[in-house]
């Protein structure tokens, strides 16, 4: 229950399990048409290039910048957490200027600050920001934002490592430009892959680059002809794809179709409420506001006098129950608790409160004992 | 039986289907320590920095160039196959020089092209070049292309996605300074990761950069900081390591381990031998002379008149058997038939001539029947 790797299915161990067979044998090539379709659905988009890039999400946010940014543009990076920081990295490595505006960890980006910004530079290429900070539990509003974006010309480019799957993300109607992902979150397959989808003015700016794409690992324009919807001939070869990485996403795309995508967002916002709930009962607070707050992931503050590092082994030792540590700014202050695609089940959320409960009265914090399991229970069971 | 991916021992599968932990988690940490450790033995190196990159090879060379190469360097880029003309986009997306020592498809690289370049650029900073072709199914002399590389004070950057484990390979004893290969050749673990290793001219030329590597993902003196040796306090998060996979790697060392790598070359070598020796009685032409074919990969040419597709079709479809295709100058003159890892056994060898026979006879071709398998099995089991 940290902040990812969520747990992965048994369904999805097995497939990742399965023979290894050729990247341009047909039925692996059937398989990513399957994939292809399967991932269109998560993101709610009809857009032609959509695909898992064939490393974690990091290759996959730089996969954006790199196909759409080139030296000498400008780029607004809106940062509240660790990972809009790492945006301004990849915008920087590629010779273009990152203008940041800057929110507090923990609270949603700012979108008056946000169109100051987009004014103040009207010639800014994009705007990129983290639809879901995995380093806080805050929830920002890309609908509004990617508006903006389009309001003054700019690309829109989304983070959802962590919101894919979990927390209302409509692609097409949000009219966003790019985004990317990782497996590895509310999709509950293995981390490695990283789906990225660009629509029409994203395309339109990649195929009218001035210079070639940095990275030839990442060029979209040459990927794109190995994930190609065209049958056998068009497809062309370039990198060797990870088989048996991909039969797992596959199936974990599945499960998401199974369960309807809409389901699986309600079903992450009951749990997250439930865990809130139960450890406001206890006397625990969280970092983030209710509104803003991410159901995938909650940061919790770490009561004063406790031992932070001490839990965390406590809880692993003798719950088998990994929490995340905070990072950046908030390292030493929060632990990241996570409810994330298979992970996000009444089981795991009464399990981490009792845990939660047991190690921080041994460990002699100040907490309202008893209280927390029934807060939650009333909650995930009412109806 | 294609140029890779190779068969995936059922071991491997059933550790890439193991329960997903953290990345961070003590218990996968310690794992990373020993698939380091058997990586140095693979390598047979001491380098410190020896590790998997999450990605699959043409991440791993990508790293080596991006984090050795600046804008403005020259590289002396010998291409004799499709891959060399990899190395040299990769050169060129870095705002580099390469220039390039062109051998034929199908021969090993000339050491005296080769010292004539880096005698004519005396400035260069690195000689590339790949040692197992899999294009063509070429070995190049590693050790010698190294020892010139050193004597002209350029380093070397050596592609051993094919060679690692199948081929002798001395990084150490041959002073190579930055080597990378895949999973999926001879190691014979899923496609997906890609080891690399850097000698200390390398990493001294990676800490005295005058620009950040302009790669973010594949920045070494940052994923360091994740695979140290150091215990829990020095490791720092940098992207989230692709678990199950590495849980394949991990493996798949282990089995190299066991056999010894002495006794997979040989076995290598001894499977080639006997493949080779059957098509020859067949009558049927390798691309690659004797003295410098790569045991683990035969191209062998098409006869003429055979329809090449339908070929292949049916050796999928009737025997479940994948054989290559040409690549570029050789699209429809080769079919490349791979015996690495753990497809490189006697039952591959003698499966293959058996198919290729009825196949292509089938087909109509001229070949001599019936001879094929009792000289591969002479071979084989003659002692």
């Amino acid at each position: 229950m940290g902040p990812g790797p969520s747990d992965v299915h048994p369904r999805v161990l097995q497939a990742m399990g399965r023979p290894t067979i050729g990247h341009l044998d047909p039925a692996f090539v059937a398989m990513m048409d399957e994939v292809k379709q399967l991932l269109r659905y998560a993101f709610q988009t009809k857009n032609a290039l959509t695909l898992p890039v064939s490393a974690p999400g990091s290759a996959g946010m730089e996969a954006c910048f790199v196909n759409l940014i080139e030296a000498g543009d400008t780029v607004i990076v809106c940062q509240n957490g660790v990972f809009g920081g790492r945006m301004r990295e990849n915008v920087e490595r590629i010779g273009a200027t990152a203008i940041m505006v800057e929110d507090a960890w923990g609270t949603p980006i700012d979108l008056n600050k946000a169109e100051e910004a987009l004014k103040a530079h009207p010639g800014a290429k994009a705007l990129a920001f983290v639809h879901a900070e995995t380093s806080t539990g805050v929830l920002s509003d890309a609908k509004a934002l990617c508006a903006l974006a389009t309001k003054y010309g700019a690309l829109s480019i989304v983070d959802a490592v962590t919101s894919l799957g979990g927390s209302p993300l409509l692609t097409d109607q949000w009219g966003v430009d790019a985004i990317y992902s990782g497996s590895q979150k509310c999709l509950s397959c293995a981390p490695g892959l990283s789906p990225v989808t660009f629509g029409e003015r994203a395309i339109d700016v990649l195929q009218n680059r001035k210079t070639k794409v940095q990275s030839w690992f990442l060029d979209l324009t040459l990927v794109m002809n190995y994930w190609t919807d065209g049958g056998g001939a068009a497809r062309s070869y370039h990198h060797t794809a990870p088989v048996n990485s991909l039969y797992g996403l596959h199936e974990s795309l599945l499960m998401l179709h199974e369960e309807g995508i809409e389901n699986s967002w309600a079903r992450h916002r009951l749990n997250s409420d439930a865990l809130r709930a139960g450890f406001a009962a206890m006397g625990l607070k969280p970092l983030v506001a209710d509104a803003d707050h991410l159901p995938q992931l909650t940061a919790l503050k770490v009561p004063d006098g406790v031992d932070k590092p001490e839990t965390r082994r406590r809880l692993l030792e003798n719950y088998g129950l990994e929490v995340g540590g905070g990072l950046g700014d908030l390292t030493g202050k929060v632990w990241r608790i996570g409810l994330m695609g298979q992970s996000s089940t009444p089981a795991h959320v009464i399990l981490c409160l009792s845990a939660m409960e047991g190690t921080l009265t041994d460990m002699g914090a100040n907490i309202n004992p008893g209280v927390a399991v029934p807060v939650a229970q009333k909650i995930l069971f009412s109806d």
